[in-house]
């Protein structure tokens, strides 16, 4: 198992995304790494770390960085040099390498890969499936969370296709309840696309459809896939982390103002610090990138070293246990009606 | 001013309703009420708060009730005796009502609303506007929120001029902040409906736009107006809702599980029912269903006292503002390029 690790574009710089793999890399002795950036500040670390010279770990020198800003389109055409492009440059061309792992711009990332590292047969197109934490103590994806803004009712099923076997394989979640996000529960609801969608959902044996969601009910623990069009699966997501991580601030800052807050916050210090890393979703994974030929994690813009630990786990779980083959083999079933159309 | 109060169809029943309109009849000596509902249920209530035979109160025998199962068309349809449909059709005939407050099913209540109330001249379709609070103490409004799930670039445009209006004169806030929802806040973003939208919304002269939103910056305060389709402006809010209430009974109950966070606990019980109070959107008042020739404000199907007292204080204002001629004359500027068409 060999990991590319695009190591710029986070917010926390090269750092904390060679020694956030470098936890990960000490775990399994069949893994090998392979850190692409600003070469001088990559061995920098590494000669910190105690790692120069160490035979699993190999550094591309690839310094310009793609942000936010860029364009994809642009992106992909004009920063060949970046860490972000080389990095999909060399998953694609490198047979020995066989994820990518990455904290950069969320855009370009999911169109260098739409364009340049192929899909798995009978895939229209590649969904992003970030993973939220639930209040029960489970986790529940969203597929897709942005890759796909116009999306048809046919790739909505591709995405319940794609997540189920996601959770299944990197999660152990037998026969994931998926639903489809929609304005109430009854089955008739939403726009067209929902109207359209929910029979082909309903109808397919494959998967463990239970019906149509609402936004409020996503962090329930009733449902594990959230099946939607990326524009509101990216609303759904964003303004989730978006409200509770405000309302925590909200929490913080109200404590400044009385002396007796103050005294109570002191007994409650470790709860409180404990709900924030519950709610900091980088602690369940990146988003994957379903439905290419190799795995594809994006990790959150402000990941620490353990996020980016956790997205090398989950990439290597996902290698280990057999995704691709399985989205193939699943692709032959539950995609096929798809394909003869 | 007269208000016509849906009774029936709340979470908390009749009382609740007719005593938070009881709270605004009595501050305005120009205001007077018709209940409809239960006849009997409505004068108990009247009895017990010693106001039977209040030359400004009218009670209309209408019993039956619409409820979150019914679909909207069976419900218009088949239940012409319900305190909905019956509020409806008072507020559609009877010519000295001007507005509806109800607290019963959204669905039905829109499409009553949008089939049998007139719309403005050049209002293509009524659209929803719930109000939330800001982190800074402000309050944002979302529009569309649910009525209309399928719309267009057009729709959106007129959605911005609607909301513009309503937060002008309903809560004095000058040239509103309006922002586009979005995936990103780059001016290229979106789907084909945003990028289309876009431009619409830059060029009209008589709306503040502000660009893109992402929906993780809706409470920031940075922003008076998201514009959004129905669905992807029930996801926005709804999940805003939910996040804010699981994260806040999970404190709940995290406090009860050790002795020490229970002490700290009390010296917080002030500040956590306040943040409580303050997400309980339900304080700022209903949605208001905006476009139509009468003033309809759908409050929380959960809507306490308080709640129900908000939206008829909220309805009488907008009255009193001229929230209709504010509507019908920016029509014939912001939405007149529409109509040509």
């Amino acid at each position: 198992m060999k990991t590319v690790f695009d190591t710029l574009g986070g917010d926390k710089g090269c750092a904390n995304v060679v020694r956030g793999a470098l936890r990960s890399l000490d775990k399994h002795d069949d893994l090998s790494v392979v850190f692409v950036g600003d070469e001088n500040e990559i061995n920098g670390v590494l000669k910190e770390e105690g790692r120069l010279g160490d035979s699993r770990i190999e550094v591309v020198h690839a310094p310009e960085v793609v942000t936010g800003e860029d364009r994809p389109t642009d992106a992909i055409r004009l920063k060949k040099d970046s860490s972000m492009i080389r990095s999909i440059s060399i998953l694609r061309t490198d047979e020995s390498v066989n994820a990518l792992v990455s904290t950069g711009a969320t855009g370009t990332l999911t169109a260098a890969a739409t364009l340049r590292i192929g899909r798995i047969r009978g895939i229209r197109r590649p969904a992003l499936c970030p993973i939220l934490p639930t209040m029960n103590g489970g986790i529940v994806g969203i597929c897709d969370s942005g890759a796909n803004v116009d999306v048809t009712p046919e790739m909505l099923l591709q995405f319940a296709c794609l997540g189920s076997v996601y959770l299944e394989t990197a999660f152990g979640i037998e026969r994931p309840r998926v639903a489809l996000l929609n304005v109430g529960t009854e089955s008739e609801k939403g726009d067209g696309l929902r109207k359209a969608a929910y029979p082909l959902l309903k109808e397919e044996k494959t998967i463990n459809f239970v019906g149509n969601m609402e936004s409020r009910d996503l962090l329930s623990g009733k449902y594990d896939l959230i099946v939607c069009d990326g524009f509101s699966g990216n609303v759904l997501a964003k303004s989730t982390e978006g409200a509770a991580m405000l309302l925590l601030k909200r929490i913080k800052s109200d404590i400044m103002k009385k002396t007796t807050y103050k005294v109570g916050a002191m007994f409650l210090k470790k709860m409180f610090m404990e709900e924030k890393e519950f709610m900091n979703y980088q602690n369940y994974g990146g988003s994957v990138l379903l439905g290419c030929e190799k795995i594809i994690v994006k990790g959150h813009g402000s990941s620490n070293e353990k996020a980016v630990e956790v997205c090398s786990e989950q990439a290597y779980r996902m290698y280990k246990n057999g995704l691709l083959d399985k989205v193939s083999e699943r692709a032959e079933s539950c995609l096929a009606s798809e394909e003869e159309k």
